[in-house]
């Protein structure tokens, strides 16, 4: 019987590095000589990467509707992609996951924490990621560096200033929640030194070789 | 103070005339010199129907997927059009709501009954209908109907043969449980009568003259 592979997920606000750093630990993993998918949310499916283009398109959803949309997407992200890919034994790498969700929706937004809950339950099956890297920094320096690559305006932009700063708030809530499961890593270092602390973190925690 | 319009749904499997009687009915209360939204499932309004083309086009998704998205619909749907609509004493008379999908997705393709419970409780804020009508036929007299006037293939067909059964006794079992809300109109006769029977029902409940 083939070994459930692990899953692996980035999390973390704008600007962190964790589109760069998920390619970095796919690749280090393959060069392991584990079979890899690399993902990301929203999307990474047919039918989520439709819902993606939903909600980056058009004038918007209320917090409500987008929590429905993100897990709906997320919903046909983990059916369709991750599950097949760890029951094949395939380790699975994805920028964006469930967190995601709780950081901008419950602690950005203000949706209800028990909205998430249920949410989740309903659409997860009880998976949950082996290792959560969450890449953290100050709003400010993320936004400087998201707005210095030259990528698309956030569309969270528009939303009050302290939203970045709640966002983040809610992705160190997580990681003091579920030590376990979730590395903080500080993300505010060049990209060489963010790798080296992250493999060194997923190494001790997964028991790869450093 | 406006007077907060009533809300009117029509509910029932495919073939019942649900379209043409919520047309009418609609119709009738402008005669009667109300104000009147003439809405439909999914779909409604610009996110919503934005979701309702990814429901209908493409591959499809699981059960628990085409939930989150029915109701993320019907929460753009409440949000942007009934809600401000009743508020303003406009009488809303809604193609399809809340009850399709426990009739669908629980009866017909085994959704769990608490999923249902807590995706209207998040995405309805405790709005529900004043009346609903439900047209009742037996499923194969409504299929045939539906392919008799040559509307586009019904993407529940692939479906096993009992599904549209199971949807029947969805709608059936809501009629039961809830008969303050729900009349269960029997639509197995001609448009003209059915209209009579749904008409005298709605002036009834609704205290309007019959």
């Amino acid at each position: 019987m083939t070994e459930r592979g692990r899953f692996i997920t980035f999390e973390g606000g704008e600007g962190g590095g964790k589109s760069t750093q998920a390619r970095r630990l796919a690749a280090w993993l393959c060069e392991l000589g584990h079979p890899v998918l690399l993902t990301r949310e929203p999307g990474g499916s047919a039918g989520a990467e439709r819902i993606r283009a939903l909600l980056l398109g058009g004038d918007g959803f209320d917090p409500v509707a987008e929590a429905l949309l993100m897990f709906a997407a997320r919903r046909d992200h983990l059916v369709t992609a991750i599950r097949p890919a760890l029951a094949a034994g395939i380790w699975v790498v994805c920028d964006r996951f469930a967190d995601s969700t709780r950081a901008y929706q419950v602690a950005g937004q203000g949706v209800e924490a028990g909205v998430f809950r249920d949410l989740a339950r309903i659409a997860l099956d009880g998976v949950v990621p082996d290792i959560t890297l969450i890449l953290d920094l100050p709003p400010e320096v993320g936004m400087a560096r998201a707005a210095g690559r030259g990528t698309a305006a956030d569309r969270y932009e528009r939303l009050d200033p302290g939203f970045h700063t709640r966002v983040r708030g809610g992705f160190r809530a997580i990681a003091a929640e579920e030590p376990h499961r979730c590395a903080l890593v500080d993300a505010s270092g060049d990209a060489d030194s963010v790798w080296t602390s992250l493999r060194s973190e997923t190494a001790r925690r997964l028991g790869l070789p450093a």
